[in-house]
């Protein structure tokens, strides 16, 4: 069964707007990202929102634990800003149990030349096919669960709580 | 515990010789590429050879085995050229037993651009954390084990034997 | 003689902040853009200021005019936000005439792959040692005069007057 | 008037073929350099050949000749590679008087992230529009006239000769 990847933007997907010099979202990079990675494992795609996840309202947030829930895929990765993505992943724990689902996300845009976002999505395949059911945040090598997480503010990395 | 990556060459490590054309080795961009992802797991590296895998004789293979086998590490990563990856992953399997060993490559040199070894080694680093002992092949977003997988010479894509 | 190049900012030297996901400018990537570039044009750099051309003002007008002026050298380069570009090569114009003056900017930041960067570089540096004295803007390309240029703020691109 | 832009291969133009990891010519990627470069001058492209200049026979030589004879363009560009560049200028002067002429290569392919390309082709494009005419040869940031130019095989790089 091919795994699902909800698209919900965040850093991996901002792009710059030359005319006036802002960050802007306009269309997901992913089928790019996985194209330069070569990757064989078939996927299926969907777009839920294309947002700045500080933006991001607890009705987006219902959005995405719906499509997750509903959703026949047992395996499952979200694109989603780092700010607020420890929200979601607790908010999907609360009414998803039997699913691997994957968190995953970028310091840098993929566009901005040194992405860490195709690192970070090679691990993310790799870990939604080997991991056990549960909610898990992936970032730069490592994955956490979603109840002992956190996004440090100061240095950017994420953390256990304990 | 810290992964143990040993480093052997191939495509991943190949640059362009702007003197005379032609593809070489010089030192592993390894710590560039997990810098570019901003890994945070520990890792220790080590490289026992920097050559392309169609010019690695028994003898390299015997090195790498013996480092496999000897070092304390329980999970360990070995970057290696794709042509006789899956002859040296058979060759580890016949020794070691107990640890968990992930070979990897890549397609397009790293320093090429559109290289898929950033893809691939983020997903060679979060296989090695989940998968069980054994000896496994991680490309493009998938995993073999070592006994179950060749390398499709006309497409270039690592396949099941059955 | 060298060419001298007075930097000043723009999007040219722009970096993505991975804290707070804010552009920002820390310090200037000509050195990089004349490497990647392998230049062998011998050139002198100075940094006047840093910043987006937007900020600028008077007195920091000023201050380039005061440093094209005064200087020894006969050919300049300055880089420069597109925005303001052309306001800052009339007064330069006023002050100087016994000079080669090349502005040259970037749509995209250097830092961000896709960059102009590189080859409105490899343009300033062309023109700065072939056009003869007086004051020019030269992006994607083209050269202008610095009396027959209006930067067209739909389409961002440079365009005669006339 | 257009400037004509005739592309006979080199470094420029090689390739990673990722099946056999040799490299090869496919076709260019000269609209992809000018793209990247937002270049607004009006340019006509046309492949003559697509080779390593090590690799140019006296009849492709001829055939170079020929088409900057015979065209109706004031000013062309080549890109071609390093090694023999040299060569083809002079044969090119021997026939060409009047016309703007310039060689153009790269150290490294363009495909491989690193390029000075991208810079070269900026330079090339600026030095065609105000050099007078006469065969020159540009590369990284410098130009030559056809007669007074060599490339000095250890270091790489082009010089003049007294």
């Amino acid at each position: 069964m091919a795994i699902r990847i909800f698209l919900t933007g965040g850093t991996f997907d901002k792009e710059y707007n030359e005319l006036d010099g802002t960050l802007f979202f306009k269309e997901t990079h992913l089928p790019e990202i996985l194209n330069l990675g070569r990757n064989r494992v078939p996927v299926e795609m969907r777009t839920l929102m294309m947002i700045d996840s500080l933006q991001m309202t607890d009705l987006d947030r219902d959005t995405i634990v719906h499509n997750v829930s509903r959703c026949e895929d047992e395996k499952i990765i979200i694109t989603h800003g780092t700010d607020t993505m420890v929200t979601t992943a607790q908010a999907i724990a609360k009414e998803v149990t039997n699913k691997t689902v994957v968190l995953v996300g970028a310091m840098i845009p993929y566009k901005f030349g040194s992405s860490d976002g195709l690192f970070n999505m090679g691990a993310a395949l790799a870990f939604v096919q080997t991991l056990p059911k549960g909610v898990f945040i992936a970032m730069n090598g490592r994955y956490f669960t979603y109840d002992n997480c956190v996004k440090n503010k100061k240095t950017g990395k994420f953390e256990e709580i304990a």
